[in-house]
């Protein structure tokens, strides 16, 4: 296939991205894996690229887009649950204070995540999500937030599959959340969908067959659940990963720990103007160890204030 | 695409099927869903289809390959567990009488999946089941496992395939055990084997990043349990699905209760020269509640004797 070779006349695969090391690495990976004859070809069924989504593929400031489903879930749900006015932390979010409700930490965070994403049939989930991505605006762009995403990574899921390769998002949050707008929105459709999930029970309701949400943890899609989420979904190591934390420490690890050509993408927030600047000391999206790590494993930094000419498709924040 | 629409003077995508009933409906179906068009039109992302495995794609007479692949593994391992002599359900099998050793049920089965399927990682496992399927042979055929599959089924894979449907298993088995050789013997890659499975853990051994499998129940992929296992790893519902007993009850029963066309096979043993013939009253594979309700469902059922012109690739047993 011509295309896949990049000869010099073809059409610039990623156009937003600047001429650096980060977008070399990635052309000079792709031509190699793919190029018939090359040493370092890797079968298509082989081709299996990972990324995270938050701070990945979608905007993660000022707090996870997930958590504020649930936060705008709870004040919808309030008026038919008066026990909350007394009850943590969903006191504190009908009265508009989510930095207190969540002092509770995980088990405030659990608290809401079973109150707004269970006892539902995942068909009921998956439609309330879509109509609040559809009426959701982000507090600072006013933008929907299926328009949080960047335009350079929507452009290496399209170059990856155009070489053959498989993409599939790995991400810490929830799955059947992420699974309702990932095909429209990156083009991955829900079987190559891995997150975090809960348990789920299969029954018949009112003579139709449901699967019910429980409020249970099934998998914590994150750190070293990255590489069992993608072992039990995918069942088989990736060629290519790529993430912004060091959530995806251990999914990076164990990537490109295996033999032959391996890529290894770590997202560096770097631009305070046209996104957000972080790492070390941020509590949504913390980057250290793996940051640390990125050079002696020989994974590729992508700097997001030097390498991307944009950001979001619809220009910069 | 001239193909899709199976025009009278194309080959014929399923020559091991007999002209019968099941052969049309199925031919029927797969035209009216991928013709443009057609008001039974499925768009192509929606077209997942998906297949159990023991007797439905392979044979499992006299029983279940995993079971005798634990055995043998059991028997291998023997010398380096003494203690076996005096701890059931692994003396009987050491001394060779399989049928006792399973009278201790379930808890029994799960002693022998833990002793020869945990502890060890993913790839470890992996490569065992692909050296034994390398040797092992049916009792009764003397042929590989691996050749006791299906042939009309493998064209039914095919011929869906070819119209665009992505095929998935949905067994009861071992989804690790599965995965070892789905995509060799079906063209079923392992992001597409949705099986029973295990907890799993990630670690770094030796400086070295494994997954390892535990002795602990992730999901047991049956009856209720196949549309949970379908809902967490495709995230959506099938238009396709079959079968051969009852633990693919509920699986076509939520696969056909969705709106839309739909189609649900019911694999019916009827031939005892050729195969084996059995339903209601065998332990392996039963057959009672799903086929009392195939016809007020729907579901097509296949007479093996009736539909199949040849059973498997190499011809009859
Ligand atoms: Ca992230
Ligand atoms: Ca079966």
């Amino acid at each position: 296939c011509i295309g896949s070779m990049g000869p010099a006349w073809a059409a610039d695969p990623l156009p937003s991205w600047n001429d650096g090391k980060a977008k070399q690495a990635i052309v000079s990976f792709v031509t190699r894996t793919t190029g018939e004859g090359s040493p370092d070809f890797v079968p298509p069924e082989q081709r299996i690229a990972t990324f995270d989504n938050d701070g990945t593929l979608w905007a993660e400031k000022p707090i996870y887009t997930q958590l504020l489903y649930a936060i705008d879930k709870v004040k919808e749900m309030a008026p038919r649950h008066p026990e909350w006015k007394q009850k943590e932390p969903f006191t504190s979010i009908i009265e508009g204070d989510t930095k207190k409700a969540l002092e509770g930490g995980k088990p405030a965070l659990m608290q809401l995540i079973a109150a707004t994403h269970t006892g539902i049939s995942g068909e009921e989930f998956h439609d309330s999500v879509r109509q609040w991505l559809s009426t959701a605006r982000h507090p600072e762009t006013n933008k929907p937030y299926t328009e949080m995403i960047y335009q350079p990574m929507l452009e290496l899921l399209n170059y990856l599959r155009a070489n053959g390769y498989k993409t599939f998002i790995v991400s810490g949050g929830g799955i059947d959340f992420l699974r309702a707008f990932a095909e429209s929105t990156y083009g991955i459709p829900p079987e190559q969908v891995v997150g975090s999930s809960l348990k789920a029970w299969y029954e018949v309701r009112d003579g139709k067959p449901v699967i019910v949400k429980l409020p249970e943890v099934n998998l914590i899609d994150d750190k070293a659940g990255k590489p069992v989420g993608i072992y039990q979904h995918i069942g088989r190591r990736p060629v290519f990963a790529s993430g912004n934390s060091d959530g995806d420490f251990e999914m990076l690890q164990w990537t490109t720990a295996g033999s032959g050509p391996r890529f290894g993408l770590l997202l560096h927030h770097t631009d305070d103007q046209r996104e957000w600047a972080y790492d070390r000391e941020s509590h949504v999206g913390r980057l250290d160890k793996a940051l640390k790590a990125a050079s002696k494993e020989g994974w590729t930094v992508v700097d997001m204030h030097d390498d991307w000419k944009v950001i979001f498709p619809w220009g910069d924040r």
